[in-house]
């Protein structure tokens, strides 16, 4: 038979955009392996230019980019990434958003909105992705946004390891600041014993989701050390809110968890003025100085991150990592 | 200038699947016209045959179907009168599936599950859909699953009408039987003037989730008439476990309000024996002799369809129908 | 250059749906392996849940489904799997379905109908198969259906093996039930020594294909043992009214070798009082104890199945199997 | 509301490659219209230029194309003007093929062949056509190879109502040239009455079609006036011998039907001796001097090509042009 | 026949991002209409929110965007923008980027780089627009990049228009300020009575296009006055170098003309200081004040934008606005 | 964990279209290996039949074709072969097209025209290829045309290695032959040293690109040797012109040196009476003895095409082999 026969072999390449490079690093050195070198900066009138230094032929790329502010900005240059490794014959291509871009607009609030977490998910397709690992999703039905498979991480795990040392089983409660948030808060609660679930009943402005007004607790909270938990911190509006009417249905303590640490302004501020004793993120997101304060603890998630990567890339199993539900 | 001109019209056209021809029927009527004549049938080898006896040419064509039991086979049926109409030039070709099909599978619960909602979606698009119609779905993230227009309906202003002449707005309480559907009851609430709020804690097996274990009420029922909410009632189990629930918590009355009544055995018993004082559902579904009970109210969802029909083919609004909210 | 390097690896997997899991067993065995492990059942609602038990995150998946009825679950589960394994990252998935669904439907013979056995490959490619593997396809043009490869396996070496110890070659016909079928025929004939070739003359509803009136033998048969060959028997109205017209025209011994025994009521009935001596199909399709009579025979198909697979999985050639024409 | 209203037009647009252009003058004038004018020829290269020189923008256009040879530059000129009526903004494109190229092609006869068939359709879709018309395809299952809709015309009430003058219906018998073809045969006998049907069983060399080594008559037609019939007559191999095999075995008379006259040499000397008293086939194609000899009879193809067409535009029904079965 | 039966009308919606309103304002008023309301801000994340307050249900829909900076913020927008247009049940969404984003990343210039303009025309494609408006390509070529119909605008009529008033036709060359833009240039120069043409032959630096290093001229501009021409300006390095040259081999004057006046910082000045008597640009991006110096001029683009638009809407003749050239 | 593990090897296999069968061979021996046997033919229609002799299944195909006259012939079996190896359960499969086609039909000179190079890819990738490999591209954003990796070779270093011995470095110009191609001389006259550059200022009839009228010379080449370079030669109307006006001009030699040799009639013709002093080409395309002359120089192409399908199937890096421009 006529040919060439060859034995294969298969490398991994992590690359990383702009938005946050040390999440990569570090990534890269759980993994053992380097970040592979890029060029990449903006023409004076706004545009992106990409290049990767080295070869990416055959191989199994993770793009990875932290989807902090200016978002559209890291987004694009992802989405560039993606392009240039599919032209550059990358073998897979697999897109690494820690905070999925615009999860929380997963569906329409009101007629003639956009669905721009389905774009998202749409626009990493064109672009040339073969895979998405995201951590959290807003919605776990985002994931079926995307027409290939998708590695849903649950950064969960880390953040409960660390609040179990902080709480007296006997006492906690586990707090979802609104309605939409109990079923992470049930999840919550099961991990820690089933412990007694509350949240806040609130009214929402339906096209405005992260302003809102906070109103009463449902569930008895009274004595109760609580872990007030939600997928993300953006101004911490809704959850400062929550913080002071916990303490007001007398609380005797309030944890705030949360995976994104988006912290926007003036978050900072009213978190540390909401009286919390202590408020926990993982950093899926880069926390510059400008955002830390006093009573804030940041977990690292590169190590969550290297691990679903290296599975992913050995073709073991993501599911083991979660006792089977990822 | 060559060619040949004539002006446009426009056609709307109603063809129905074997599930539910008496909701075609109904919906026909509201818009003033008859169901387009259709030849189907099973070979004995349950293969379906469709044949459109009436051109669809040119044509907007509503294809109806109600999911109802044997629910793969009339998923299927619908597909197949998709691509019948699309051969046939159908000009626009819109689904209308009151319920979605396999719309609580609209997420992995686990790894290495299917995302069917998802699948759902892909095969009616494939099939030549270019529209989906649908009723209160499960997660409203569906209608991103759908890459075109989703006129999402909602029955809530239906079934809250019919309510409120039930029930004393000083002493209701809307319940949610899970953490998971809080954020309807949380509308229920709204919409009765901002009555206080409830859920069922429970524990839910992931891998089956219409098998589940009630636990404790959160939020304070005492004395309350509770109106318990759901977008479907399928075995009732979940369902008449909060009413038992409920009414060991105090509640005074309760009165089951759901969009969708799929009823499976033992359903009816269940809700007969659960001391619901009503169960309200719309006929989204076919609701036969036997799965009737005294308590059971059944409300028309003809009337909504008909008119989100005929919104879409006059290029109206269908978000106009719910006050901006669809 | 950065980067980890591994070595490449390919596992094969096979799982199986419902509908005959005995015959994913017998391939497994002769592929000498087992079928790996899922987790199905329907909903009450008649929703169906697959999960797989174990990872086949990077594996070559081969998808078993037989068609029988009910065929539209069936097809759907089948579907179900295919998402599920694409979702858990299989690297290249392949339907079997050794009897391809809706087969007869691959044109319209009217206007406004459908063409379902295209639907049929459609619904595969999008739910995520990347091939195709069927048993003797009702017209090969159907492997154009398929925008991907098609391996085409041929049950006639199996049946004709089995065949032509049942007859004297120079005194057998080979007997098409009809106009459509003439093709196949002629390749038997020329399997045994290019024996004479008779077909049966009849008209034909085009609306209900399974729906026949046989009329005259066009060919002579007088004195010869006749072979009277289908891709499928379903109803075995067409077969059953053909032994008997081959009779009439003077056949010394009707033999009816069939590929896919559907065998729906009344076949059996039918088949029995044709007056046949034997009637040979596989089993493609389960023969369960009430389809089964006196001069029935079974050959297996599942040898066939584990070749073809294998040769798939090695990158050997299925081509080969079949001395160039497959 | 905001905007500016209009009423809408519909205009037909037809035009021409160059293969055949009389047949589209023919079109247009039974349509009451002209063929709308291009711009069109070949560079040194052998590239093709083509260009509208009237707007199509929004109209409803027919790119008619003969498939005569040099056939693959002609089909590719026909890809290139439905690309550039795309770009040039048609509103529906339709691709009128009266001979659907590669139309042999249709099915793997070996492994490792393509399906042409398929292809052709493929390229049709991506060029930018919306549906596509023919005349009496060569698998009926070629519909399905396109993801739209086909009209299919048949050209056979034209042929049958010509031969139904030259033939005593108790005397003819219809004869299929080869086993592959018998179904057709089968349809021209149903529309003479249920005449005697018949066959030549021949051994076809599988790799190449239309080469092939007639054998014997299967059915009985001593003294009968034969109608061979065929969908195309390319070599006339398989023809020419036919129609000595039945006048062998004691046919009175051998006419020739056929729908597309490719007539390649040696075609027209072939059938010129073959003894038929006349061959009768439609311009789906051009059939220039060289290709004429004393006993063709060639019916005109655009009378037909022009109704499909207008019942396209108008929303009429191409189905009701033949009894329902198209 | 069953159906209902309307006339169809057709409406044309003008939609507008925020980059640059004054603009869509212009055009909506050549139009004789106005820009559809829509509700448009960023969270605090930076991520958009878009909606329409009119429906567009079944209109024909313009969605304008001006590709100033943050160019990637309003890009997605854009995106936005379209896909809300898309799930609203638009019948058309034309997409206008008067400079069309990424246009000078149209190839590869090294390996291992995307083609981002390509990047672009896939992702309005994903989201939904059926067309792409631009003026003035950075590359034809650009127009192959969209799967659809792109009406591609000139503005030299207009700047041509303007220039001619300002020169003397006797003693004009057209200069190029680098190798690859002299095509252009060309064109000017047939525009301007077949006047000298001349270009500066300069190194660039490959991997940072708009960063170069000016050099000669070649061809004769000795005594003449130049127009130097090009698509963009962007930080007029190039340009600014370009005058100095020709300052030096002689021209009697420079005016510089360009469509885009992309005018990043330090281009004010850099013109300003450069010696051109005057600078001429279209307002397709917004000049803001700080942008704008003595010898600036600014001609408006909207008076084009809205003919070509409505020659879209009507089926008119976008080619007919440029002599057949576009 | 059940299943089936193997160890996964690679094969490169070299299949040929009949254009130029010769160039096969020759990259075939560059490789070390044979081209893979197929057969192939015309039908007496003209359609063309492909079967590959061996097995390719799981292999990495590249199909080779050289796209001389009738180019539409040899593009439509390239894509037929395509198709084949795609149904042959190929693993990647790329198409090596030395010479793409239709590449100067890249963009649309005037309206209702088409972007023949933009179907051109569509074909490919629609046929199955996930690949292209072209030498020296008419422009570079034709790699933007196709959805996947475009390995894009360059001859200008072949031709630049030749010509550095014919010329004086000190007395060399670079030519181009008109505006459209001084891109490419900037870049001959950077790999020559800076050496002047100039280009004939031409008006080009915009509907029929080679079809040219010259004019005069822009930029100096008194006395000077003159290399005229393009990327490819058809009827040398434009390049015999250009020779003229430049030795008119002054030049003391001209020497012709370009990519692609299609040398239409009558190019040969007119460039020996041209009075270039030699004429350099590659052979992307068969150059038949026809077509030959005294002063033309045809370099080989294989070990280039070698070296690229080397790299690509060994995951190497085609960008090294021309210092990062690639």
């Amino acid at each position: 038979m006529s040919g060439i026969i060859s034995t294969g072999e298969k490398r991994l390449v992590l690359v990383s955009g702009r938005a946050y490079p040390g999440l990569a690093e570090q990534v890269a050195e759980s993994l053992g392996t380097e970040v592979s070198s890029t060029t990449a900066y903006d023409f004076a009138s706004g545009e992106i230019y990409v290049r990767f230094n080295e070869s990416v032929r055959g191989a199994d790329v993770f793009v990875l980019q932290s989807m902090t502010a200016p978002i559209n900005k890291w987004f694009m240059e992802q989405l560039i990434m993606v392009d240039a490794a599919k032209r550059a014959s990358a073998k897979r291509i697999t897109v690494v958003a820690p905070l999925y871009p615009y999860s929380r607009q997963d569906k329409k609030h009101q007629g003639r909105e956009p669905v721009s977490a389905k774009l998202i998910a749409d626009m990493y397709k064109t672009a040339g992705a073969d895979r998405i690992m995201s951590v959290d999703l807003h919605a776990s039905q985002a994931q079926g946004f995307f027409d290939g498979p998708v590695d849903h991480l649950w950064a969960m795990p880390v953040l409960v390891d660390y609040v179990r040392g902080r709480i007296d089983p006997e006492k906690v409660a586990v707090v979802s600041p609104d309605a939409g948030r109990i079923r992470v808060a049930e999840k919550w609660s099961a991990k820690l014993g089933n412990c007694p679930l509350a949240f806040v009943h609130k009214t929402r402005d339906t096209t405005r989701p992260n302003v809102a007004v906070a109103n009463r607790v449902v569930g008895d909270v009274t004595g109760r050390q609580c872990v007030l938990v939600d997928d993300m911190i953006d101004t911490a509006g809704t959850i400062a809110e929550a913080v002071k009417v916990l303490y007001d249905a007398g609380a005797s303590d309030v944890i705030v968890a949360a995976t994104h640490g988006v912290l926007s302004d003036p978050a900072p501020q009213r978190l540390e003025e909401s009286g919390a004793s202590e408020v926990i993120v993982t950093d899926t997101l880069p926390i510059e100085e400008d955002k830390r304060f006093p009573h804030l603890t940041v977990l690292p998630i590169a190590p969550l991150l290297a691990r679903g990567i290296f599975e992913v890339f050995e073709d073991g199993s993501v599911t083991s990592m979660f006792d089977g539900v990822a």
